[in-house]
């Protein structure tokens, strides 16, 4: 089906224990549609960049199908720009530079062509950009998903619950479960968070695997426990990009197919931490991708015998 | 099979964010032997207590027919003491009070019935009196399972390295593992510590559940997301005779049943936290546990059909 993905596109710095990544290819848009190009979807990206984003970079787009008509170059303008360290465990970071340039203005605009897409990813940006692109749309889709983050309920908690009423799945992490809710149980937290709006809500704890709540109904879906995280940037966008580029290529919004782009979204994250940037993602083969799908199958998979 | 279980056994005193438990029976032996009670086995413990240990706490794990031969009264000693809070979240606690008394001198008898004892859980105690115990024994059990924790790892390392040569099961949790390693990664982590003697490495996650390592074989359990934590005291050790007393009762070795006794042992843990201390865990029914088992299994089952 058509997939529209809002995010951003942008340039990172990453250094890691293993080295330093120079400017490269980000942001949430880039990881979530590259991620969806997995799903022999076509996927469509609105997002901002500036003057000084390579042509190169937007071909890489168009050689995984990826539609950059929806990317506005700001003329004069300087793209988002974010600077991180890892420290050794690569479970935390430190912002070390952000530039927030053209982002800062950001004013999306959906093309026409991509306003009667069915399946729409709303990347982690502003509340106010993701409504704006919400009531650009001629039709409500049949899924949209959400990403978002704790800056946003710090900064701007009604605009976000505003854009949390029209959508039908939230990912976020444990922590930012428990803000949103003001509950520590996440099963509780997932009962308030249904309250605003969204019927299902994905609780994404990298290495601790993801929950899919969904009315009183939970899934566990296991992290494979990886030798060797080289760059955790982006998986989180990956995963969200996996859930629906899955969805979006069954057009199958059963519980079932819910807990299979959940197990489809982490195997994309578990390839996404493997190299800097997206280099990983942009190279899956189907084969690896069903291989990585099957471990994770197989991780939590028991055989019981209850006596 | 024969079960021993040497651990604490001891007075406990708890204030949650529902209520203050006073002093009530705790320890580490105090759970893990309340736990295997569940699979028809009966555990025998080894422990010490004080004059001051009420003979109604005695009776009661003679009622759940468990064998209390082995736990040494001292006369004129008091019993070993712990008080202690939990925060809000119920993930983390501060220690108030904590009166070591009998325990100090903790020099373990293990009753000559008991020395053949084919199935041994080593709770949470200093590594010294753990490898005394195994030096007891008649014969090598069939299985040895050892729980321990960060704190042996800062005072007694070496110690600690000697016990765990002569283990099969080692239960910890992330840190601890990564700790006893120097490993940030998990998978390496079970490497180094494969070398140090133990065949299976469990790193017990709490609400992210558990990992199972064998080989290079990776498993992983869920935790059952729970609506209200009434008390974490006792949860880890619960699980470890959750999941000893299951392999004593099937007296199955098999990769297989081990990640069954995993489920078990979490199933029971998650029993655990709903009152205060072994309260719960007393009055399991046979139907409760295998209802909550197939919790477990429903938590992370999937349909997977690869397209």
């Amino acid at each position: 089906m058509s997939l529209l993905v809002v995010g951003t596109v942008a340039f990172d710095e990453l250094i890691t224990p293993f080295g330093e990544s120079g400017k490269i290819l980000g942001g949430s848009g880039t990881y979530a549609s590259m991620a969806a190009t997995n799903f022999q979807e076509d996927p469509r990206v609105v997002s901002v960049v500036g003057e000084d984003f390579p042509e190169e970079y937007k071909e890489l787009f168009r050689q995984k199908n990826v539609h950059t008509e929806g990317i506005e170059t700001v003329s004069g303008g300087k793209t988002f720009f974010w600077k991180g360290r890892y420290h050794n465990d690569m479970n935390s970071r430190d912002t070390l530079e952000t530039q927030l340039n053209v982002l800062g203005d950001f004013d999306p605009k959906v093309p026409e062509a991509y306003r009667d897409s069915e399946y729409l990813m709303l990347g982690n940006l502003t509340p106010q950009v993701q409504m704006k692109v919400l009531d650009q749309m001629n039709k409500r889709p049949k899924l949209v998903v959400m990403d978002t983050m704790n800056f946003w309920m710090d900064v701007a908690l009604d605009e976000l619950k505003e854009v949390l009423k029209r959508i039908d799945v939230l990912t976020i992490n444990d922590e930012e479960a428990r803000q949103l809710s003001g509950e520590a149980s996440l099963v509780k937290a997932a009962k308030r968070i249904f309250e605003m709006g969204p019927k299902y809500l994905i609780i994404k704890k990298g290495e601790h695997g993801a929950l899919l709540f969904h009315g009183s109904e939970v899934f566990f879906a296991p992290a494979l426990p990886i030798e060797e995280v080289f760059d955790p940037t982006g998986a989180g966008d990956t995963f969200a990009g996996g859930f629906i580029g899955h969805l979006s290529h069954t057009d199958d919004l059963s519980v079932d197919n819910m807990k299979r782009a959940v197990i489809y979204g982490s195997a994309l994250a578990s390839f996404c931490v493997e190299k800097f940037g997206t280099q990983r993602l942009a190279e899956i083969s189907r084969r690896e991708m069903h291989d990585r799908v099957m471990e994770f199958i197989k991780l939590s998979q028991i055989d019981m015998k209850l006596d």
